[in-house]
């Protein structure tokens, strides 16, 4: 427990408005997309890097936790308090502090959306491509502490691809700048790329150099309906063998189709078995010549209709329809087990009947949706937590979709990160050398584990 | 000095024909790229990982050093045994291993020559863009170790956007397997890209999954003639700032142009102040048009002549010249002092003008080429080192060019990697606690120091 001493001096940091203690504001600061909840003992809003310096200076003089987080909207717990400590909110370091458009490269803090920097950027012909389908809310330092992917991953990469500098406040409270603002550089270790998907574990992000893109010339937005899942992901294989690289491909199956149908009224066939969500951009003649070579091939895998978005608003709609999903699905029941496994694209397919088998033999409803282009699927489980029964069948269910992801040669997480959801599993994937590598660096960059405690692996295993 | 005995122990992991200790055959391995030279006391070369586990079984129990060791074509010093020690030669494990079309990804052991794998990949329309001019010889071990770029980098990457996943040994002697085979995934620390650009100095790396991507439409080769560098520089920035990305910007100065053309006798335009080698690839279309835009904003900027390659076969002879700069750089001086800095590229023409300057003071002979379009510049003295005086005016001239690059935002290093040339300046761009966090993860991989000592920094600073 914090003392009433230890608030003050965090006060005196902050400042007091900034510096909560209330019970409705532990609450708040407790949850993230998972439905998993843990007060933390204070919540404090830091102003700029030396407040930060300073907070963790104390909190290695106490000692006690401390736990960064940018809008909570994390997938798999990475920012929840699970011991306590003090939640280190980062929104209101939220400013563009640079954009340099004949370097393509853009300089901000870890409190800015990610969508509005991707506006802000736009109206400078900029293109920054990483897009959760939190988009609209989530920070571009959660998006870093997670590796944050999306849509246009397979096309354009992860929030890794684009971070090629940081500025961090170590668990010392020493201030440290990683990486270049230049398109290369190859000076020591890439402590950046280390940093890039720690989950706050390691440092605080304070400042990130993000590389650009020019905006693509040209985008179109395609919506392919198929009776058939299988038809659907046997589409995607031959989009991709065909050597064509959408910016996006998205796929969602009957139920998503329905929920979000439900959830928004925007004209979904809700009898359609799945959808493909498909968008190319690029180069103007090639967009056309692409999007008709992909309506061609959907319709040859046996899509029963393919529309191609009118404009920007038509795309824009499919766009919300498709990141709708994730909330949408709370209608079907209480409580999401929600999973984040990749496989090899080939291997679609195979999961996704797996997945089916899997649903009908455990009685789940298993619902999946996701980045079918990129083999990053979206597994949830609607369950009812009081059902104890459920829940253990739910945990049987998951440890073998795990195993199966991992015999087609996938991973646990194409992006949500491990967190706490996937602590249990993580031995299956990483090898015990691996494991005691992370551990080390852990050590060597957080000897008193000061940081986020209680995430990725256990302390003790 | 390794004993009898332990020779003879290495012989026998390894075969007695490829474990080497003939004078001849420890100078051949005591050189790379750079104009230094080390003896190691012994050469072997493993057929397979079993063997590098036994190698570093017996480094750990004599113990001796180990010093990996691909094609030698680094332009760092990389891969030097600067202390002695056994040179791991890995040219043996040059197997492709697999080549998966449907997911794009490409399995290798580290002696693969990556031009050869590139034209493997070709056939089957695929594309593995890093490009490093040493491309007909170097590895994708040495490229990995010391995370190399190429010309290609500013529309593609580097090397380490392309590695997903490594099978490793570590210094203990023990095999790990970082990453994935997956186009994401966020499990854990990332193991993979902190191995790459280690500089052989974490772990001896075995095997390498590297992400490909289908092969360009088309692409279209330019050569643009300038009177004066400027020009062709500030023409660099122009092109950028219109939003095109060609796959290459190259740039020469009239030295450069001079001894490529007395080395290569194909025409190049001996009395020009620089050339620009323009490559675009992408959609057909596209591909057209935008080498038409590049073909007048260079002439809007002064260029005396713009020509488009007719064919493959005419791009092709451009490319060697590009490639050939450097080793027709020894016709002037007999030794080169080698640095690779890299600014934003709108830095270009200032930092362009500065070793302008510095050479004139100096009076010394600098030459430049390299990628203009991400900022690389290859900074070539050429310099004889019997001449004290001018061995004493570079040290001084190199200092000056590495603070300038500094003051511009820019980085020691873009591609070539620290080594042993650039140790004694990595402190005035990676700061105290940059260098204690890389000292640590040292320390966490390999504690005892038995792997590629003498590297990247001095043990002891």
């Amino acid at each position: 427990m914090l003392s009433r001493d230890t608030i003050r001096q965090l006060s005196r940091i902050v400042g007091r408005r900034h510096c909560r203690t209330d019970p409705e504001d532990l609450i708040c600061y407790g949850y993230d997309a998972t439905d998993l909840r843990y007060n933390p003992e204070a919540v404090v809003f830091p102003a700029d890097v030396q407040e930060i310096v300073a907070i963790v200076r104390l909190a290695n003089e106490i000692p006690f936790y401390l736990i960064p987080r940018g809008a909570g909207s994390g997938m798999s717990g990475g920012s929840l308090p699970v011991r306590g400590g003090v939640v280190l909110g980062l929104s209101r370091m939220n400013r563009i502090l640079s954009i340099d458009p004949e370097n393509m490269v853009a300089v901000v803090e870890p409190g800015v959306v990610t969508g509005h920097l991707q506006e802000e950027l736009a109206e400078q012909g900029l293109f920054y491509p990483p897009d959760p389908a939190s988009l609209a809310f989530c920070t571009i330092g959660g998006n870093v502490a997670e590796c944050a992917g999306g849509a246009r991953a397979l096309k354009y990469g992860v929030t890794k691809d684009y971070v090629i500098g940081l500025e961090a406040v170590l668990a010392s409270g020493e201030l440290v700048k990683t990486g270049v603002q230049t398109a290369k550089g190859v000076v020591g270790y890439d402590l950046t790329k280390l940093l890039v998907g720690s989950e706050g574990t390691l440092a605080i992000i304070t400042k990130v150099v993000l590389k650009l893109l020019p905006q693509p010339e040209s985008r179109r937005m395609l919506m392919a309906v198929f009776n058939r899942l299988n038809e659907a992901v046997e589409a995607v294989t031959k989009i991709i063998g065909a050597g064509l690289l959408p910016s996006a491909l998205e796929f969602m199956d009957q139920r998503s189709i329905q929920c979000v149908e439900d959830y928004l009224q925007i004209g979904l066939p809700r009898d359609a078995g799945a959808l493909l969500l498909i968008e190319v951009d690029g180069v103007r003649e090639g967009v056309v010549r692409h999007a008709e070579e992909i309506r061609t091939l959907c319709l040859g895998q046996g899509a029963r209709q393919v529309e191609v978005a009118a404009n920007e608003e038509e795309a824009e709609t499919l766009w919300q329809a498709r990141r709708a999903v994730s909330p949408a699905l709370f209608k079907l029941n209480p409580h999401k087990v929600s999973e984040d496994i990749a496989v090899p694209r080939s291997r679609i397919p195979d999961i996704v009947a797996k997945l089916e088998e899997i649903g009908q033999r455990f009685r789940l409803i298993i619902l999946c949706f996701g980045h079918a282009g990129d083999g990053n699927v979206h597994v949830n489980i609607m369950i009812d937590r009081n059902d104890a029964d459920e829940v253990a069948r739910t945990e049987q269910a998951v440890n073998e979709i795990f195993q199966a992801t991992l015999a087609l040669g996938g991973t646990l997480s194409g992006e949500h990160g491990i967190g706490i959801t996937k602590i249990p599993y993580l031995g299956m994937e990483i090898d015990k050398l691996g494991l005691e590598a992370m551990r080390r660096i852990k050590k060597a960059f957080d000897p008193r584990g000061i940081l986020n405690p209680g995430k990725i692996f256990l302390d003790s295993d």
